[in-house]
């Protein structure tokens, strides 16, 4: 028995509220100058507060020294294993935009490319081309018709689109297109299973359709897809958990990932305020919400030590406005660290603070890296957190006799 | 390889001694005047030095987040798989009432119940009938043969009662006749594989008689059958560590857990100084000895968080009737916790001290949840324990080359 059927089989609804705030790419590294991480520098006393009554440790997404992506960090935190959890790359491509997955969809990956005469790869991302431009050239390659099958293309950011098949009869079982060098000519797409054939056939032939609507243009003359997936087939959060769970995020990815585990997304602002005004206008509506704040990890990425203290102090600023709602359960943790220091995501564990009446506080008094280190939850996967949450919310009943 | 099968592989006999101090629901919560656990309010020199000289931790009897009944929680203490080791419902009634099982017999749990004229169940526990008149109850249904199949019936408590199918070519594969809500028949008994032909047989019939027998009592007239299973085929402690064990222990629940996997049971009398005093008595006899204390948890039950303190100091007081033996290991742990402010069993890990000469102590200087969080042992789950011991009683083996 894995842990998602312990928790199907042990969870129980009840009235108790979980609040989920990842403040993505939270955990840091410190600056040479200070010896301080982003979050050790940020002012926070209300989260100091909460880390006061509450219990402290650090996670591990997927496990020590693997740094995740996005869709790993975050299927830990919602309680899947991170490493037989796929949600696959066509399809976070395509709910990575906003784009309404039906359960049937096919959905892969594109990358606009140039190739020479020979029909050999010259550059598989077309130097990078502008969004701007990428979006004309979806405009380009969108509503087709293949046999049945409808093909809808949508631009995602630079040489990056989605492509969406919708039709009866569709097996995502394709290899990819992308033969992921330069000199190689792309590769055929046949079938993996026999009931691929269709697939097959209709996206071999948007293949080549697409290479006579771009051939001679520039700046690129050929697509490249990969990553051919369908919705996963996850048991959703209610059926795990028993809860009605709510999404706010402000970048289209988040919603999709929330989405994707069968999560209401509510819809909010732009702005790390709006999000908090979002989670209190629907409080009384759902038992858990997933709060996600990007800013922290894009400033990480960035480099931008200073921007991500500030974003930290932001945050920190409106928690009063979440404590103040009393939730039965506050987490505060994050799905991966995003040092400045390493301009990109990282391999540290992420800090965790959980607060609930019932939590069996530690002595931190201070919401940081190294404070967490001598947390009383100590050093956990991340996938643990929702059972901890669900057990501190008193919505789990005892296992065994 | 899983752990057990490492441990057949690497353990070997030697005359190194390990006693395994269990205060059952040991673990608690801070009360709210004072802010310290049950365990940090007690007066208990013996194992603060012990912890002194020791290493701590914290151990998950589980997983974090997972609230253990009695049995997972002794499973992982004795080193299984606390998730894949299923001691059958049945035979853990059975056996929780010192009720000697024979390999071959198949037990079940029975209900007395009420069911109204149409036969349909109007009360599944026939208002929680007292003990007394449920013995009773037992009486005029026990001792009956149905083909070769003697059936056996004893009291538990309450509506609840235990019943033992002792014949040849009995398989415990059926379904429970408790179809767990009121309205409802009790459902009929069939056999979920072929092999189970006559136990559904003999089960049916015996459900049948004693519907008939009880046709018109009071306060139950009908009975309900549920976790039909026989005693576990998990390989012994002997088999599995080499050792030869011994179990102390004054509640039935904890002697039979002891027995399913192998351990010899002692006699003992009713107090925790008689517990102490079979240790010493036997002490020559064994290598391994697995002391049970119960009232840390029934306290912790009922809610008293005083008589839990007093209890622990209880036992700390008679300690050093145990360290005077000078075993080789002690360990100090519990099955799980059970904080009086929450009375009953709870997800919060439990404190684990492990006394050895080959240790490496840490800064722990008192035995207490807070102290464990920085202990050397860290946050662990209960089924590394055993391996632990194993290893400071220096009676493992190197593994690989």
């Amino acid at each position: 028995m894995n842990t998602l059927e312990l928790m199907k089989q042990i969870s129980r609804p009840s009235p108790s509220k979980i609040v989920l705030l990842v403040l993505d790419g939270l955990g840091g590294l410190p600056s040479p100058e200070t010896g301080k991480t982003e979050l050790e520098t940020a002012r926070t006393p209300n989260l100091d507060n909460l880390a006061s009554l509450g219990i402290c440790g650090l996670c591990d997404p997927v496990a020590p020294g693997i740094t995740p992506g996005s869709a790993p960090g975050h299927a830990a935190l919602f309680g899947y294993d991170p490493l037989t959890s796929d949600f696959g790359r066509g399809v976070l491509e395509a709910v990575g935009i906003d784009f309404e997955l039906q359960p049937e969809d096919v959905a892969a990956r594109g990358n606009f490319c140039t190739v020479d005469k020979a029909g050999l790869i010259t550059d598989r991302r077309a130097g990078r081309i502008p969004t701007e431009k990428s979006t004309e050239l979806c405009q380009l390659l969108d509503k087709q018709v293949i046999e049945d099958v409808e093909i809808i293309v949508r631009p995602v950011r630079e040489h990056r689109f989605a492509v969406v098949f919708r039709g009866d009869g569709l097996s995502p079982e394709l290899p990819d297109s992308d033969p992921q060098q330069v000199g190689a000519a792309p590769l055929t797409i046949t079938p993996l299973e026999s009931a691929a054939g269709k697939m097959a056939h209709v996206a071999s032939q948007f293949v080549d359709k697409a290479k006579s609507i771009l051939d001679g243009r520039k700046p690129a003359n050929m697509i490249l897809l990969r990553g051919f997936s369908q919705r996963p087939q996850f048991p959703t959060m209610s059926e795990i958990y028993k809860l009605k769970p709510a999404a706010i995020a402000t970048y289209p990815m988040y919603r999709g990932l929330a989405r994707l585990v069968g999560m209401d997304v509510l819809e909010t602002g732009t702005s790390i305020e709006d999000e908090f005004t979002t989670l209190a206008k629907n409080y009384g509506d759902y038992d858990f919400f997933f709060l996600h704040v990007k800013a922290t990890d894009s400033s990480g990425e960035d480099g931008d030590f200073d921007r991500k203290v500030r974003i930290i102090e932001q945050v920190d600023n409106v928690l009063p406005q979440l404590t103040g709602l009393q939730p039965d359960v506050i987490v505060v943790t994050s799905d991966h660290s995003t040092p400045a220091m390493l301009k990109g995501h990282s391999w540290h564990p992420a800090p965790v603070l959980l607060y609930s009446r019932w939590c069996r506080t530690d002595k931190v008094t201070e919401f940081s890296e190294s404070a967490c280190i001598l947390g009383g939850l100590g050093r956990i996967p991340s996938m643990q957190i929702m059972p901890l949450a669900m057990a501190n919310a008193l919505k789990l009943t005892k296992f065994g006799a």
